[in-house]
């Protein structure tokens, strides 16, 4: 049974992510992929439900018994992941509705993705699937991970269990986001939920956006989409979605290349990226550029307030820099502010010409003696500026001890009463430096990319929503007089809250 | 006086790269930036020639006797690297001049970066210049770098001396890709020169792209740009190096905003985005999409061969990717190839299917017992296929041992007979492992990018640079027919040979 507090989501789909019995179906010799692989991390993840794996070449795995068919379980099976020959996967589906299973992660392979013969097999698997009243995640999958109960199915061998929680969703045509392929402890800001869907012959991008949208584990969304399989019931369910909660897509299959290496990969069709991109247009999606945009993008919407405008601030050691971040915040629509009078002299006074945006503590450094003790008080300074909406702070990781010490001040200084979103990008002569320095920015809440251009792009998105928020709420207010219902929103302001 | 080997060049332009002697004037307090810094940066990094700290205030620094002017320097002065107050800089032209010093490095700011003061001394500094015979780098500049002989005159604190030797040359209108900025000893590829413009008084990217056409200790040009000088010269000049060298050019200021934000950074005016592209197109300059694609893409070039052709062959552990790179690949004129039957077939008999583009090795994960054993033979295989003109290879750097073992393996045996470029992208749950797995490949040859469509920017743009260099032998040889100098290239095939 799904718990209460996801209640008012579909409850089947409460099944694959919070079950709270599981049998594991598949081979269970010790490999890099597997049962074996699978019991072990669910028993290291924490996972406190039942797990029953089912082999009849095994007696025991990992401590558990093993049975010899599903049938045999001798409780209620709430969810069952299978790892078997393709052919046999209709079979046991049979078998699963038989024992009163109604979700199944399929994580075999040789389906729609393979051949044709492979799809006739997806055309069985779907087709018992509705006969026996089972949902289906995959086939082809990399299966789900839960961080809230430690559910982490996971069939890939990543040599780590436990997931830092967090409110980032990541839902993916591809088990390129599970926990084998990123180093999710890494992930400062945390995941509840990831799912690969695979060949999504059932369960979809609108099932995950309708699910997510409901989870209160979840606070943004982060999606990678090859394909399209209801054009229509996404617009009707990304647009509400949108309203509560940011959704970020990665489209891949773009050109009609990419389009046709997509049928093989998951044997689904590609959607013109025209259409996508007036499908993201109307329902507030907001796009992502790059694969890797995946994991980092939704830091800044984990962590910061949304934008109250799209007034640029800069605060760099490098001119260089801020042209560049420049251009690419014209594409966004943000552009560089000015100073208030008032923040303009006080830096100024510090060093002058320093009021000028971007702030470029660069000629600073060769004329004051100190200026790493300056720069708490320039930082905050920009920070607390009302006429600055947007901040992208570029840190010189500098290998001495001062400099270091002096960003995490300012960092500290600021970190609790900042109400506008932050960017950081750290950059300088020794990695291990920037490395460290990055991980401390980040345990304080503060976003770092890895390059200014995808610090703009976070921020860019983050001030793009801001707007869609703006426009829905207006548009709310005008449906509520009609009489429609309005859907949930925050509105402004934090919107999951800093860690 | 230059050395021997760049005598063609432009004998003053070697005098900033390879000076015998050197005068160092400003401050030599101990700090962040300086003289005291550049003194120390210079004898770390093994510099021979002399050094001759100037400053009255001074009688001694790092062991080196302080002059209190550069006139009472005993001995002839090649190159003077200038770091005091904006308002005595056209002075110190002038007293450089009365001592016989050709060229200087003006590090000071307060130009025509700041505002029309310092636009009106910069003008004088021309002036000045001009009348002395001096030729300047900068002002506005973190100067110059030169890994052949340890000429490292870095004023801001790097924290590390000696920068690996290679054939990168890298030259900016910021002092971002200088050694304070960026980890160069990481570079596995190496670096010729460095060179930041600043505010380009003088010295400008025409000058410079002269020089390192000449030097033969650099293979391949990456070039940052805000604004360009002489758009006729740099059409001509580009034009001809880029048939000896691969010129690759990161330019911003391509909107107006960046371009206003750029003439407060170098104080120089920004050129129309559109004008410059077909610049681009007329000279075969390749262009960069991002900041640091300044330093990594270059790896390319500096370790791999010309493609024939761009037929892109794919080896990875998940169809999801290679959907996202085909689309990235038919942007640069790259499609997806098909193998040929024999390594088809061999692909096939190793698992069903195998044989197919992209090359995947994720459902025989599932499937065999050690398909890591099976690594690589399966890289050797579309490696040496005749249809593959391009390879871009994943790896998962899945924490097991043999993981490791068997891509090293792979590498270790195509690396001496691989004649077509190869980029690969690590990914996997472990951060430190992925770290080391790059850092293994790249020490083998094999350039590594952090995201895969990096790999495939660096790939595109090779296959840019072969189709640019085929135009031009064909035209070089219609123009030798017309009796016109026909300009040095190396044709296909290695351009600068792997390490």
């Amino acid at each position: 049974m799904p718990s209460r507090r996801n209640a008012r989501a579909n409850p089947v789909l409460s099944l694959f992510f919070e079950p709270r019995s599981l049998a594991v179906v598949g081979s269970f010799r010790e490999n890099f992929f597997g049962g074996d692989v699978l019991v072990k991390s669910l028993l290291k993840a924490g996972y406190k439900g039942k797990i029953f794996p089912v082999n009849p070449a095994y007696k025991e795995v990992r401590g558990l018994k093993v049975y010899p068919s599903i049938q045999e379980v001798p409780q209620r099976v709430d969810l069952a992941v299978v790892m078997i020959n393709a052919r046999s996967v209709a079979g046991m589906v049979r078998e699963c509705g038989a024992k009163g299973v109604r979700a199944m992660i399929v994580v075999s392979d040789g389906f729609a993705e393979r051949n044709e013969e492979g799809g006739r097999l997806q055309k069985e698997l779907v087709e018992a699937a509705r006969q026996e009243g089972i949902r289906i995640i995959g086939p082809n999958t990399a299966g789900v991970v839960n961080t809230a109960n430690g559910f982490n199915p996971c069939a890939y061998e990543a040599g780590y269990y436990r997931i830092r929680k967090g409110p980032i969703a990541i839902a993916a045509q591809t088990g390129m986001t599970n926990p084998q392929a990123f180093p999710y402890p890494e992930l400062r800001f945390g995941v509840s939920k990831i799912c690969d869907f695979g060949n999504k012959c059932d369960v979809d991008e609108c099932d995950l956006l309708e699910y997510l949208a409901q989870d209160s584990d979840t606070g943004v969304i982060s999606l990678y989409l090859e394909s399209i399989r209801d054009g229509r019931r996404l617009l009707s369910i990304a647009g509400r979605v949108a309203r509560i909660k940011p959704v970020l897509v990665f489209k891949s299959g773009r050109t009609e290349a990419g389009a046709k290496a997509s049928a093989s990969h998951t044997g689904s069709m590609a959607v013109d990226d025209k259409i996508f991109d007036s499908l993201c247009r109307q329902t507030g999606i907001l796009r992502l550029e790059e694969f890797q945009d995946l994991f980092e993008i939704p830091k800044v919407f984990a962590s910061q307030s949304l934008p109250k405008g799209g007034r640029l601030g800069i605060v760099t050691f490098t001119g260089g820099v801020g042209v560049v971040i420049i251009d690419k915040a014209a594409t966004y629509g943000m552009s560089l502010t000015t100073l208030s009078p008032k923040t303009r002299q006080a830096l100024d006074r510090i060093y002058q010409g320093l009021g000028n945006m971007p702030v470029d503590i660069g000629p600073m450094m060769a004329a004051v003696k100190n200026p790493f003790e300056l720069y708490p008080k320039i930082l905050e300074a920009v920070a607390a500026d009302p006429k600055v909406d947007v901040l992208f702070n570029v840190l010189w990781a500098n290998p001495a001890d001062i400099v270091v010490s002096s960003y995490l001040k300012a960092y500290q200084r600021i970190k609790d009463h900042l109400k506008k979103p932050m960017a950081t990008w750290v950059y300088g002569p020794n990695s291990e430096v920037s490395a460290d320095l990055t991980r401390q920015v980040e345990e304080m809440g503060f976003p770092v990319f890895n390059s200014p251009e995808k610090c703009i792009r976070a921020l860019g998105l983050a001030y793009q929503y801001s707007r869609i928020r703006d426009e829905r709420t207006v548009q709310g207010a005008r449906s509520k007089v009609q009489g429609t219902e309005i859907p949930p929103h925050q509105g402004r302001g934090s919107l999951i809250g800093r860690k």
